[in-house]
């Protein structure tokens, strides 16, 4: 393996978790922090952390680094135009939670970048440097988009990095990935939202006083920070659109099942066999790859599809 | 406290673990059960159960005992037929989730009875005689219909009963416990189902594999087992309509918002709302009570309404 270096824009969960994950496993790593405060925090836990990002950003330009941004969606335009401005052909990834979005914002703001974008599926309900941990990723999957034209050398720096820190990589699409997220990460939240909201609409507080297991359960990531399910969710609007429109449907035909016949085996039964489905999921093969010879990033796309990891090279 | 013997329909995880509670707590208490295999299994266990559900219900007419029906909600007419022959004015309560459908029941095929219709909120994701335990009710709610012109003194048995298996009782009006459950135990079983059928409706397996936190717990009470679920929420069908149609215009509203402004804060944060209300509910006052004075009834049903719990007697 390369010991390549790594730059890290955003010193978050996300990215105070990478830079520990990344020194750990004996890389050189410095980054950034938006404000002062968090910079001197990552500073007195012995992080080369800056608030300046070009200087950042140029130190990655004369090193090769792999540049990882984790700043949220709506700051990404501002860093990327940084990004064209100091290290316009710099190695790039991202740990945000849409693909498409990003990719567009790359192709726009800084389109010299040899760009793969990244996103490792970890995460807790705290956010902040304070937050993170060398071993957030242990175990966890971080999806590399694995479309066609992208850079294989980057892909491999991406892929190297995750391993490093404990993960496995499932290659998608960026717009596979998306639709993905929009079923299993998005729409979960947003169904937590309303079903919160509808426990807590009656008049007074029988209701909710009753609620327990399946209540509890169903709105527990109801809980999480606004700001940060706003920024996931609208980010993927295309892709989420279809879920939501999946979801009403089902749900409409359930409400006239339930209003004519009232029967509800039909709703209730797929979603059984939904769940059943999901929780007999065989283990996801561990799989070794080259990234030489014929289409190598259709045959990534096709492990990710069957619900399989990469976790080495052949 | 009086002692009242109990006489239990219905040997299930329900009725079962109300035989073992009751017995324990010093009453004497004898049962039914639908099958041989399982009157067999409960009197190896030292419990009187029988087949025999006329012989049961002649001992309760007798003895004057509280019957409790613990029989699914498509069983009771069955049931309730054999007590309006053989025990007509026998002390009556049931154990079934639904509360308007079960009145109705006891209206039509044992309108005799001195019925107050009960809803222990515990259980397991198992279910039969062999899962039934002494303390499944520890620290639960019970909830105790209290509609104007229920029998006081069966009210009194019926507290006095789940005070003894260690309940809490929560006073509320039939009908505002089927609206009550309707939005916080039967609306999280469809929308679980919902969202489990969507998140298993991709084309491969790429959704399923990445699917974990939200997902996975959103999903959780998808894998009851269906005929519980259908017998749940098919028998509060016109209650449940109206929380199906609350989470049918909240989903709708922002699949609009997210087409024309891509827009989501005013669900996610109405969600976030609902879910802190729950969260930082108080803990419920224990309150003591007298059934004598003016519409003790009436008093009863605020105490629900406030979210309290009733404990004992004034």
């Amino acid at each position: 393996m390369t010991e390549r270096a790594i730059c890290v824009i955003g010193a978050g969960l996300i990215g105070g978790s990478l830079m520990r994950a990344a020194e750990k496993a004996g890389r050189t790593v410095w980054g950034t922090a938006a404000s002062a405060d968090t910079a001197e925090q990552a500073r007195a836990d012995g992080f080369d952390v800056t608030t300046d990002t070009d200087a950042a950003l140029r130190r990655a330009a004369e090193a090769d680094a792999l540049v990882v941004l984790c700043v949220p969606l709506p700051v990404l335009p501002e860093v990327l135009r940084r990004v064209d401005a100091v290290a316009p052909t710099c190695r790039l990834t991202d740990a945000v939670s849409v693909k498409v979005a990003v990719a567009d914002d790359v192709a726009r703001f800084a389109p010299r970048a040899r760009y793969v974008g990244g996103h490792p599926m970890a995460g807790t309900s705290e956010s902040g440097w304070a937050a993170g941990s060398a071993t957030l990723f242990d175990g966890a999957a971080w999806v590399v988009a694995a479309d066609d034209g992208l850079d294989l050398d980057v892909w491999r720096d991406l892929a190297e990095l995750a391993w490093a820190c404990g993960a496995r990589v499932v290659p998608a699409a960026a717009d596979e990935h998306d639709l993905a997220v929009a079923r299993i990460s998005h729409l979960p939240h947003l169904l937590a939202a309303v079903l919160a909201a509808v426990g807590a609409a009656g008049e007074d507080d029988l209701a909710l006083s009753l609620a327990a297991g399946s209540f509890a359960d169903g709105t527990r990531v109801a809980g999480t920070r606004p700001e940060l399910v706003l920024a996931m969710c609208e980010g993927n609007r295309d892709a989420l659109l279809g879920a939501v429109d999946d979801a009403l449907g089902r749900l409409g035909a359930m409400r006239g099942a339930l209003a004519s016949t009232g029967g509800l085996a039909a709703t209730v039964r797929a979603g059984h066999d939904g769940r059943q489905r999901w929780a007999a999921a065989r283990e996801p093969q561990a799989v070794r790859v080259t990234l030489t010879g014929r289409a190598p990033l259709a045959r990534l796309r096709e492990i990710g599809r069957r619900g399989d990891v990469v976790v080495g090279w052949q």
